[in-house]
């Protein structure tokens, strides 16, 4: 693990600045049109995520604590808000592609105003208080920077043409470490983040847990691995699957991970680079937890819990791809939903979500740590997910 | 009417050139993003409609006619293709907002690109097959230019912002003329298309119809007139209403024509100048066929079949709005389909819509005539879609 | 046609007499479990069949002319109004199925109780206002025994066991009369009803009709004909189907008549004898409109319009198959939707529906004339529904 | 806790037809009418209750281990299978109410000729292999006859008329016991079944689990506590609810718990006895677990863990009402699907559903213990559910 803490060698302006920076230049290999569109439910243009992203620091900090501060279009508090809903109303979700104007230059805007503001507020010395709020804003803001690729590649999918995002980013070909198991004793085990820096609200409550003796797996699912899978007939069995995962599979006709075509005997993807070939020693992404447990069953194995994966994570190569445990996400004792809108941040999802553990290569850099607990529910194939196994 | 017949004081490339400059000065008022987003199934995106009208002439005219001509870009077939499944496989109608690629730019180089090959056929005398082709494509091209605007304003319509298209272009505040009824005696009428000049295929077979004593209103009713109908429950009382309509209404919670809004006891409404007060005495827009026979049938009316709209039309001022008819929407004795992609033209929709006649403000000039054939689902309010009484 | 005029005979009690007991008598073959189920919207249940034919007289006259008359239980007129919006809140139609009180008996029971009234109302002579309205009950149960073994067909086809209404009720086997076509001059003709009996709201009107020259087939399609456009890959090429019904063909699909299902190269169908091999020369029944229109493309005809079809019908053998038209269900001139419930009969559905002329082997003895128009949503194949061509 | 442990004093074949007898007693109010219906998805008639439990020692035991043994019909495996996906294809599970035929006479005449050949099996002495799936049967036959009082109660409650099934069985009128905190301390404890009896396969795995100091209500939330919520404006409060449960709560227009009805000031209920007043003092019953959360929400509590509950179990009055409790339904340590149609039996729900603990009055006698786990859906609020605190 390369984790780069750049709390401790720079300001938090710097940190900022250097936050807001990399969401731009995510965005510079789009045009103007790929800013647009929603696809789906669960994916929002980019553009939404560029304005919703400078709403946040606008809403949560500035109004609030920068004296005289004007916000810069009273129409962008209802048009950008998610699902802050104690803010106000919202726009639908799913109609967030249908928003034309503003423009995309008019939201670059937006951006720059919100940042002079923010350095003009980071310039003196803060309280805690509002310190605490620009480092929750900052990662925020990384959240964002690995949803917006990962649904810009569902709206780029959708494209017969297979558009290329960048010809060298197709964060599909990192390679595997280690192999074989790591046996993991019966003991009591802390658990959550019990350090003095940020961490999300969810991994708070450090606690312990007991665990029985386990075995987890140091390497990652390949694409290899998943294709013999698919030719034993896997998604053919219902014995594998979850009853509501077969139910999933049956109506929507899956058949492989999200993006895969068989083109004479031969499995493509399309990544952010355009259509390739799969490579089967890569590492596999793109399923769901519902395949990722049927690949367990067929193996003849399980997903780690997040406390087992979470207790052996020190001795794992990890980082490489979000890991599907076999977890749902509930709270951990004593947690508690803070009051007002950034409350909402975390508590309101635990229901019917799986937890994902580690960090994927389109995470931001130093934006992961052991105690980490990503969630979706177990349908969703868009994200960088993949499977560890455990015994 | 000023029906400005184009077709007598000038050369077939001179329509063809005007016709196009008109569809794109349409668009000047548009922003990039504007192109791109498809909010319903029945509503295109302007980045679609400016691709799908140059792929006609591309595909029935230059692949066939012209020596040597090269398609511009082999994918557009499949992206542009509307519902002409004779040509190939077509992309789904729905996903028609998330294709960001190719640009607009890329879109208007296509057009540019069918221009000069337009230009270089058309610049030498062509055998009748390919001119009526060049006149369809023409008319073609006309009839998209109305959706294109009707498209346009759905999508802006759900923009919280109310954008302005144009200030000037509300298309909706047109007098209406005349009043009283008009009344037409029992005898056997001529109907249908039966001049030397373009009509659409749906026109012909001109026939013999034989039509009972009728009355027909010299005026459209106004949104003065329709507000009455509101304010009188008319919207409550299923007694109005067809048994299909009712459903509707209720499953949409329908309660007043497309775009309309009450504020503080003033309806509003959204126009392609912004949100404006609703004119009293302009004419009714944006309702439904349903709205429009229950509207009729609280009136103690009904309204006229196409038949006798056509056999009174020379009797009427008309052209500001489309006229939903009684009538549904089936062929004339002796309509055939042609073989080939044109003849999908028009054959395939007969059956669950319902004839309109006249011509709206939005109409293209010159684009209408007193055997015009227009048609929808009953369901559909997007249009500039009106009611003239009959009894 | 072999129609017994039942009203010269005998009086109007007699007559209701003998309708009531062949409802009853169609029910005979039923368990008490077969009356309860409602398996789609569109398919009631023999239990509400039975009741709301008892409700209908109990309503329209018991209540309002039988002095005295007490309603057999307050709670039948929710349950068992059907679309008579204006006689109070009614049950959700879809919920017919889940209403196992009143049992069966009851319903026998409330029948008995509408009869014992019936006698002692008609026993003496009656004003016209009230004959009318018996007779219009007469009528209106005519078409639900109809009705009824439609339905009943329906929930018994999804039983994989294939139940047995009646050994020798296929209501299937009819063999064909005539060959070639008939040929119609153009003219004026007469069409709707225009004698002294009864007959429903929708055939009044009489009115001239312009027809043009037509030809229309003697027979009506076989189930061998069908197959050699199911073999011809009829239900393949879109070219031969509307846009509508290509969607519903592709959304369902559907690939063959309603009950029919190959086996090992042979064509077999649900009967109400249970499943029988289909039967090349008989009959077609089942299809949709959408389906004959396919069909007649495929032929290189069409269907005939109900005009035409009434003009010819004094020389076609009709009564085996109810046929679809190419006519949208629309009123004739003067149509006036009566005031009350009785109005709501049928001025209700004239949009998106097709008419059909003729009827069928299931259709009550003497409840056909040539000027009768029934009528369905095009997508519907539940009913005895064939094809006549016409060119 | 006045557990019948009657594994103790009888044999195995009394056992058998004790529950046997029960079942069928239950069904002794139903009119053949009710057997029939099934109104969702979810909830199965009784009739389809009755056939799959002799189904299941047919398929389990009959079959494989008498010799000899005949299948009673080889339609019904088809018929009344479950989810048993092994043992082959099985009926669409949303068309087992179309299914009239067999009947229900029919029906118990399966029940009676399982019955016979299962006296003839146990009437001399068995392996434990069979006499262990005996005894599954038996607690698979006792689970289903608290299924199929709650689908009886939801089908008769969509009955306008409220139909009573028994007069003196509402199974909702039983007084809270206790008040107050109980505290339990920070430990290892152990969780699962331990003993020799049976339990399901789910309770298996004996393990430890490490609980942190909290606290759990002696006594179950009332009618009068959850009144109190509404009151409060409990179901209008977004910031009480899970993201999920919002949804729910709006898209299905959720504002009581199933069955509860306001007139007046006053809330009614839909009960197996008929509409009745709601007892304040009573205990709550059907709420979701979204309701369950955001009641716990709202009073500043939590509920708790199952293991929080198991642990607890001893020092609480439980078995009035099964309690939602905040864990996801998944596997103990250690826990192994079954091969064959057996092991089908719980594993393959291990996902999006919720813990129940406790028992209800509507479960058999003796089938329940303090490691029982029961599991739903989060929005399903039809069987007997009902909240216990924690904090």
């Amino acid at each position: 693990m390369m984790l780069i803490d750049f709390s401790m060698d720079s300001t938090l302006l710097s940190q900022y600045l250097a936050v807001r920076k990399q969401t731009e230049s995510l965005c510079k290999p789009l045009n103007t049109e790929d800013y647009i569109p929603q696809a789906v439910e669960f994916a929002s243009p980019p553009k939404w995520h560029l304005a919703h992203l400078s709403w946040f620091f606008e809403e949560m900090i500035l109004q609030k604590h920068l004296s005289e501060y004007r916000v810069f279009n009273k129409d962008f508090n209802f048009l950008f808000n998610s699902y802050y809903q104690t803010v106000g109303p919202r726009a639908n979700r799913f109609e967030r592609g249908v928003m034309t104007r503003p423009t995309v230059e008019e939201v670059y805007q937006y951006r720059a105003h919100v940042d002079t503001h923010m350095k003009a507020l980071l310039s003196t010395t803060q309280p805690d208080e509002i310190n605490n709020l620009v480092i929750l804003g900052i990662n925020h803001e990384q959240q964002h920077q690995e949803l917006l690729l990962a649904d810009l590649k569902y709206v780029f999918s959708l494209n017969p043409t297979f558009p290329v995002y960048e010809q060298n980013t197709n964060l599909l070909l990192d390679e595997n470490a280690g192999s074989g198991w790591l046996t993991v004793d019966e003991d009591v085990y802390n658990i959550g983040y019990a350090g003095d820096d940020f961490c999300f609200d969810n991994e708070l409550g450090a606690h312990k847990v007991y665990l029985h003796d386990y075995s987890i797996a140091k390497a990652l699912v390949t694409n290899g691995d998943f294709i013999a899978f698919i030719e034993d007939g896997g998604y053919e069995h219902f014995n594998h699957w979850l009853d509501d995962g077969w139910s999933w599979r049956v109506e929507n006709e899956v058949a492989s991970p999200l993006y895969w075509y068989k083109k004479q005997d031969n499995w493509y993807h399309y990544t952010l680079a355009g259509l390739k070939l799969v490579d089967k020693n890569a590492i596999l992404a793109h399923v769901s937890y519902y395949e990722a447990n049927a690949f367990a069953h067929w193996k003849g194995c399980r997903l780690p819990t997040e406390f087992e994966w979470e207790a052996a994570s020190s001795q794992l190569d990890w980082g490489k791809r979000w890991e599907w445990t076999a977890s749902a996400y509930q709270p951990y004792p004593g947690f508690l939903v803070n009051d007002g809108a950034v409350g909402e941040y975390n508590g309101k999802f635990m229901v019917n979500q799986m937890v994902l553990r580690g960090a994927s290569v389109a995470t931001a850099t130093a934006h992961s740590r052991a105690s980490y607990r990503n969630f979706f529910h177990p349908h969703h194939q868009w994200q960088y997910s993949g499977i560890r196994l455990a015994k």
